[in-house]
């Protein structure tokens, strides 16, 4: 099985195979593009696979590419900044699993949904606990029980990014910490957020961007993909 | 069931139901500990476990807790720092799944023995690519199809930190990233490769802290378990 | 009252009159001054004071102090690094009120001993907790009854020195917060913990530099003093 | 008596026994939140508290918020960016204890008025001291005697951050630093205020976030609290 | 020969015998500059050499010069930020030798073209192979024959900026790298990737700076004209 | 032609084919490998080449080998650390073209002796230039006529690494520039000197890790052997 | 003579005794201040002595307090940003001493007018040298004569900030370094040449704030002020 | 007359005409320099010059040359670190003008002396004032008139390194800064006091390297000769 194919656009290879390669299907990163390169990405995707699914997109980026690609069914999230065209039925389709995503805070949410929407996309079922960040331990314990049932927790956290490593200490899963730029001062954008889980004192805990949803929720995906199917890897 | 009992020795409280609570058994983190605090702690664990398994011992703490305890058997790795002493036949015990170890040269391998055999003392089998690292490709391609059949890839690199990039986007399942403190100048004792693999540009990575082979082990084995046996998780 | 006078010793000037002026004795930071130095400074304060207490000592300024002062009565903690001299009776003086002293891991004690003995030394009562760190969030919750009869918490952790945080949500009394330069990697020897700190998403934390258990019990004290007695500064 | 109790609003857990369990109400960051999430937490709090606190708003937020909130009595002070509704009288209640509350310079005074209304709020007499950094330190030693009568002084300052460091050598009770952003080139947006803060040579100096002037008024509040009614706590 | 006379216009000192020095014409870069002066650079320029290279120009710059300047015949490429004046004939020149500019991504060819462009003005073959990044090796394999017959080659990378080290290991001339500011979170604005370029374990790989397209279009022009001419310097 | 073969060692996988496909001999990095592990190598590469080259080494590592290979004429240079076995005859061959190796100060020899030496092993002629900082620009200004013979320049400094800023503009030939970590304070090991260099405000410079001889060397010598010979690359 | 006098306008404690203290009257940095203080500030210090000197003002600043202090002669420089009302005559009034502005690129001119202005209103010659930075060293040494006879000399540069190294070697006198945020990518807003600056290998180099041309102008002033008067102190 | 005459020694060019072209003497940095060098760079400038001043030297290099040199009549300081060869009368040869040294501590000492004992070589008279640090300020309103009769003033401080804002708003003349690596924790060697004094709030500071006592005592030497005899330079 050929794995390895790109369509050569010139300004970009656009991997058409990543799904037979990886699992998962390519997602495209909308921030910086221009109208022009993302409704020739939107379009060529759209045609191959019959849906696009694109992380960081703005208002302005929704409203130009409804204008140029009318027959494409287009929808927008504003919180998480979500762009694409799902295949008809995809949405009720049965999903897998359970991944838990969690915030401290809520203006953690945004990177929250970034990573619960990719996940979702990917065909896994999540459940979302927010606002429940560590200076209110009661929050955590209140809904410790409901959380270890996921085979896998995302952790979304800015300022002193503490979460993780409480919620670390009270499951028997991978914990998938997301620092995000939540904060100010010496919150320097999320870096202190970032450190502080990179040293975690609790065990499963590993790390993606500051503000990297779509990762954690990659991630997320493949270990609950593990738990459910096993590895289906074949050569 | 009782899943938070711990021992309170004054200068520490040692979790004795971490297996209970968590799947894994407390490990010694042995830096920095004074021989008598190391010598009661693995007095303690043994009498109650039968084993005991610490990361991060010297030579020196070898030597002394041979000498304090000469009824444990222990044993010593001066690469991996580790020192322990498992139970009678748990070294030929059959161990579960495929958890793959990768370095990019030849002084990464102190930090890929860590992750290497906690993931063995914890049941796994591990598969071992030593020296692959990016600036000779044909030694992941060479590999790559070994490399695949694992369920999760621990990948550890220090200078640039590429080798998880590279992994990434050849394989189908979570690589855990591990910098290392390998390098000169501005390595930054392993900074530099930590941020690379933070802002890795491949799906599916995620981090651990510099040198920290040991948490990348138990995340691997975390994986590994759900991708054999599943959540098997019961309030 | 004269609150401004100081012994010019040519190397030094010594501040003879900060009990009159901030309500507590001078206190000298051995760490780094020559044996000559360390002997006119605890003879000249002897003399005056009748005790001397001295933070960041090792054992080889003990020794020579030992022995080029046989007439003044020293001893020495190796945990904290204290060297002092007492008055007579003093250890068993009545202390008041009640300061809390806790700990996020073992390797955490050293600094921690250094506040509790500096606000011993000040007259006050303290409380120790040892080890309870957030990855064992039952640690906690079992003592915190216990803290919260404090009139002021001391929490010292490192790594990414979330313990702050955690108790800071729990109780009603300001909690000083002190940076250790334990942990490995990108803990950066405490700068992870003191921005964490700096952080937080807790109320009523404020953190002081790494590794300054003097300067927690100093203010610890402070506070202390402020609760038991109000502020009893008269111009 | 219950002092975990939440409002669960779904993005939001709002704390509503935050009085119970620490001493001081709930107050909300306004910054970032949207218009809708702020509306209804406005509300929320209102309705059971008949009092909110918000800080770090800016004047479309007050406008917003006064259009969707006709009932509730809103005021806006553009200087600290506080947005509040107080109960009917609570301004001209008697307030106890003295915080005091300094500058070094001008452009500090918006930290400065944010620490000093959060103490107002809470019920503390706060005098201030604006202007009075160390370059002209004339304006220090002729003010000195009335900052000595507060029970705890907050110290605001930028650039080299030098004003607690001399306030601190000057009284006897705690100083809480607050860096500010105040400053150009390498004072970093308030970092390097930080750390002169975090290594002042002085004794009961402890410090809060950048730019942190709510922060630091909780906290005084706290250590006021305590000097006039001492730990007034109650299992 | 006079190799050492400027033009001073007092705000500047335009370097008029730059090629006879040093092989190559001056270059302008255009940004911060004010229109004003931009436009008597460009005039001055065009006069006494017939021509006018100017990098990171802005749109804005592009139309006040074509107002103000009508006589001289200018365009611009908003991609590479190239607003410059060509020798009539000069497109159509023959070029020399062969330069291979490469990208990791779509979003790094912005500074590949500011790069390629000037090695071109230059009198160089470029030869460009964008989107080869190391996520997708089998884009670098694919191409690899072709990029080694270029006498030099320019790796332009953002995020966690890798390309260069596999590059470095697969060719036998040099490589310069050249990070750029894409990416986001921990990329620090192209920090990450100037690290990892200056770390890499392959060898032959020197690094210019962020974004620093212009500089390596230069260094490559040098290279690729020792290759073609060898060193042609005389005294 | 096969040049991709390695010779795996377990611990090391030897790049066999090096010259064949990049040009040049595979060279070890000699730091912090074991005698054991360096022992295997040089053996290893002795008995399939004829001839070692060693950077970084310790007096130490050369006697361990010198006793454990007798029958490998081995030579150690302690300024340089490199540690070699010639082929007979080498040192005598006509080496190509020209290379200027210049450094600021009197403590960057040693980083200076590296690249040259390395230069020379492969064959090329390196003229030195040592001691010309910018501080005494009359020891360029002097030099400058010699050094423009050259058809790439090294340049090697610490502190604020001026020296290739003011070469690059006085030359037509690139200049790798090499940061050292001479200096104290705010030098910070070279990283200051590596900044100053990555902005250089001269044509022409391009950059490589703190005191990275060997680097710069490898590249002066891709660079002076395309002026020289061309690109000789066939597939 | 009284010499700690200011004003207390509340918000801010102006200094009127500055002139006669110091030697130097009060300037208004007049950045982040609001129109109201600002207008109260000049008012006030134009009424007490007849001018006014106020640096970083904007535009709308400048129109602002002409509209509100009509009475108030106020002349504005955009390049320097200097705001400011002189006492009739005084431009045209004798200076003293000799004080060189030297910058290495035109970007720099910015921050040098700032210094060189105050240099002026302070009653100092000063001789300007723009755009002679060290990758073209001729620009130099054309000019060093002329330098040389100043009594102090201003250098003002971003990117890597070699001028001052340069020039330090060259004279007699204090050399005030002044590094600017003109650059990009690894500049870091004038970072690196603040540490360039710092770490100079040449004698005599001093170093202020980034971009502080007013800082530099006032040092340079009191240096010139004792090469021509001495010190005249008189307590 | 020539000024730019040196020796060229092979591994450094020594600079014999430094006193002819800049008024003072060449200095000898010892640290990092073998004993060898050392040798005959002291044995070059003592036969030339009739002595020879070095700085950093340690108690080794001391004996070594002591040793090597038996007809050079050497002196060590192993405060300051500075090994000498003075010629005979110059301690007792009148010394001009007036530069105070003050240290905020007593750890200061040691760069206070490096910058005195410098200063005092280059013939100037030198005022100490240690131990004066702004947290008991009046220590330094004791001594402040007697500081207001020097010249120029050094200020020697770690930590926080407020001492230079606070002697900048009490005097008339330069104040050079000198931050040390005196502290712990986020002290960072010295950074954090560099970056304080880079950012004083009061005017006349300028900054030198972190324990850069030679430079400080150079600047001050030149100031205080320009205060004492103007400038003196002849072209």
């Amino acid at each position: 099985m050929d794995r390895e194919r790109y369509e050569d656009m010139g300004f970009a290879k656009l991997d058409m195979t990543r799904e037979e390669r990886t699992g998962f299907p390519e997602v495209v990163f909308c921030s910086g593009k221009t109208t022009e390169h993302l409704t020739e990405i939107f379009k060529k995707l759209y045609e191959e696979k019959g849906q696009v699914f694109g992380t960081r997109a703005c208002e302005e980026q929704y409203k130009a590419l409804s204008d140029a690609l009318p027959d494409i069914p287009l929808s927008y999230d504003p919180v998480s900044g979500i762009l694409k065209s799902e295949r008809p039925g995809s949405s009720t389709q049965e999903k897998t699993g359970n991944i838990a995503v969690c915030t401290a805070g809520t203006a953690d949410i945004k990177v929250a949904e970034e990573a619960a929407q990719t996940a979702e996309f990917f065909g896994n079922n999540v459940t979302r606990f927010y606002d429940i960040g560590v200076a209110g331990i009661h929050r955590i314990t209140d809904n410790i029980e409901k959380i270890r049932k996921a085979n896998v927790i995302i952790a979304v956290a800015g300022m002193e990014g503490a979460l993780p490593s409480v919620l670390g200490g009270l499951v028997r899963v991978p914990v998938i910490a997301v620092p995000t730029s939540v904060g100010y001062g010496a919150s320097f954008e999320g870096i202190t957020a970032l450190l502080s889980m990179i040293n975690s004192c609790a065990n499963g805990i590993s790390v993606v961007n500051i503000d990297n949803g779509y990762g954690a929720g990659y991630i997320a995906s493949q270990i609950n993909s593990l738990a459910v199917n096993g590895n289906n890897y074949q050569p």
